[in-house]
């Protein structure tokens, strides 16, 4: 009988080009990290996935990777223990390392590495099981709920090109004044066909901000519209701040740092409020349900939330507690979108229109290129597993960018501080 | 191509002896019912699960059946769906017939119908995933956390036979007093193997079953001990038998009736409660979690949370909150045992032996007969599905038990007021 036992793990760290979008900690680097992770059975099968590529996530990867060797593809409870027991111990030190990173991008801090080992492999795996089943990965987490999955348009404030030019300028062009940023929503929808837009803030004076919101409210009227500054607003600048965008909003995103911050806007104000910030875990989810619920809307991410299935679990949780559910994006490529896409098709709950930064990409992994949205939507694949495969080439070229950029972590602080010597990334900073 | 499309689904209404078991709600009456519930695919492939026999539920079971018809055996959030927009709606005139026993089986209360039908569906369509997957039910939980699931000693105060002898005596033979308790418990432990004794109390006076639990504690040193009187005791009752009971209690489950009384009971216990009748689904678990947790143990079925895989996202649900986790049952079979054994298996969380009324019966619908423990543990199976096939034979005379006695709905009150014409039921008795 053949084993499809586990016999290899192969971690390939891959930079793309990712444009200089503006955000509360400062702005994006000109490569963005990823990691694209293969696993191998005795059998010859190979399950794939994506996930973070800054350097403590690739030591995790690779303290945690002998783990797999010798398990079935289908074990991963076995494997969830196995890699609790080999990443937790060592990873405390490495909290300072990650900075001013952590409140910007809850995937990275160091709390989170377990869970973010595991859906790494997790997804990788039921790639796996799904060319074992000859079904796709949605089919193993209940079936589709829906047969495409609904992204937003993901604006952003950003400049016309990185400082020190490493590359052509990308297409989007500068975005700092209302008309500009409704040219780049124009843009996007024409491309992508969004239905709904988060526009990411907390990096202009809010005055900006909102006029940028209201030109998109005017621009697209009955589009749901979403603002994000990252927990840059004090509570009486949130508060002002939903009171100027009365009747505009969907949900609010993380306005002031903090669950107490959520909790005194959450007073006074009767839009939703959302979070990737701060119910990130089981322990903060634990601490808002107590408190009473300030943040009602969860957005979840399985790259950092365990995995899909530990997503699917978070996604009771929050029927539970009667808060929703929507889906919180990094810089990502084409094997994290497919991973978002089967769970979000899966999970009945996830009401919302989904967070992608994927339209800043212009590169891919997969064989076939770029993914293409429908009217907004992502279809769920039915092929076996994931329903991508990796394109070696490409792999080659993005894993040569890897090696041909100094970048090892993400640091928008650093490199917002190369634009302007002044910038603190102090928060809340309005 | 061929097609593993559902094409039938039929539901076999089963009847098996059961003891003359003495609980709260009066005694059990001489025959248990079931339904074996087989979901047939168009290649022919038959995916099966064992759930409640009551009327009630097999009206259910048949107004959802059509909604299975075409759907794909991995289409479960679909099927879910489906149920609930079939099932919910007619069930609520259903309430009153079901009388007293709601407060003792949760799962027979109307607000589970639509639970219940999606349990007694998953763990068919689950079955039939495994076979098509090549692949134990266990797998497509996430693997086994445990080779084996340890089950515990579940002690009944019992007649020696049913009144009117409706067949010849059980071999257990009478259990009123302490010696006979401790009696039973050695002839159980002896056969299966368990480690840990639960009694089910609630049915003599209570320093009567106080002085049984005390003899089992000498008798049994070292193993974990667990009362469960179904919530009839009064506060100040339970409090009392607690403080009899000092040192000797695991968990104390369900002492007095309501969340609001088990509250008033946690207050003064040091002994962690435990229950399957006051957090039975989201919004009782929620109600405990808003009250500081109360209650610290939760006793799940997956015959009424919803499923396999619902009973696993509770098991998240009670790790955020801090809360146990064990497993509770009825009058079943070898499937419904084998589901729990597959389910308990795939879960880390759950960390107590599980309750089994299995040795009380004495008939099987499982091909190979009744199924073996080895050292109070069932070993989860490893052959595609759930493991055990229906052995047809078995089947149709157990289906004829069904159609030659006049019980259609479990009453243990009624079969009590046979003994005892001044038998009330009013709970708490204590």
């Amino acid at each position: 009988m053949t084993s499809h036992a586990i016999r290899h793990v192969r971690v390939t760290p891959i930079a793309f080009r990712d444009p200089p979008l503006l955000n509360a900690a400062g702005i994006h680097e000109p490569w963005a990290l990823r990691s694209i992770i293969e696993i191998e059975t005795d059998s010859g099968l190979i399950g794939i996935n994506e996930s973070y590529g800054d350097l403590p996530m690739l030591d995790a990867l690779a303290q945690a990777a002998p783990a797999l060797t010798g398990l079935s593809p289908w074990a991963l409870n076995e494997m969830e223990t196995r890699v609790a027991a080999l990443v937790a111990p060592k990873q405390t030190t490495a909290s300072e390392f990650l900075g001013t990173q952590i409140s910007l991008a809850p995937g990275t801090h160091v709390s989170k590495t377990v869970a973010k080992v595991i859906s790494a492999f997790e997804v990788a795996m039921m790639d796996l099981q799904g060319q074992l089943a000859n079904a796709p990965v949605v089919d193993l987490l209940g079936g589709a709920a829906r047969p495409a999955v609904p992204f937003s348009a993901y604006l952003f404030f950003k400049y016309a090109e990185h400082i020190d030019q490493p590359y052509a300028p990308d297409p989007w062009g500068e975005a700092l004044t209302p008309e500009q940023l409704v040219a780049q929503a124009r843009r996007m929808i024409d491309q992508y066909g969004f239905k709904s837009i988060k526009l990411k803030a907390g990096a202009l004076p809010p005055e900006q901000e909102v006029a940028g919101l209201l030109a998109l409210a005017q621009a697209f009227p009955g589009a749901p519209l979403r603002i994000d500054p990252n927990g840059n607003w004090s509570v009486p600048t949130s508060l002002q701040v939903v009171e100027q965008l009365r009747g505009v909003l969907e949900y609010y995103e993380d306005p002031a740092p903090g669950l107490d911050g959520m909790a005194a806007v959450a007073k006074a104000c009767e839009v939703p409020l959302a979070t990737n910030m701060v119910v990130t875990d089981l322990k903060e989810f634990r601490r808002n349900a107590e408190m009473g619920c300030p943040v009602k809307i969860v957005l979840s991410d399985h790259h950092y939330w365990g995995g899909l299935r530990a997503t699917q679990r978070l996604a009771l949780m929050c029927e539970t507690f009667g808060l929703g559910l929507s889906m919180h994006s990094n810089s990502h490529l084409g094997i994290s979108l497919m991973a978002m896409t089967h769970l979000a098709a899966s999970v009945p709950q996830l009401s919302y229109a989904c967070d992608t930064h994927y339209p800043w990409q212009d590169d891919e992994v997969v064989q076939g290129g770029r993914l293409r949205f429908e009217d907004g939507s992502l279809r769920v694949t039915t092929t076996p597993g994931l329903g991508v495969r990796i394109d070696r080439e490409a792999l080659a070229r993005l894993h040569d960018n890897y090696l041909n950029t100094s970048i090892r972590n993400r640091d928008d602080l650093a490199q917002m501080r190369r634009y302007d010597p002044s910038f603190t990334g102090r928060q809340p900073r309005y």
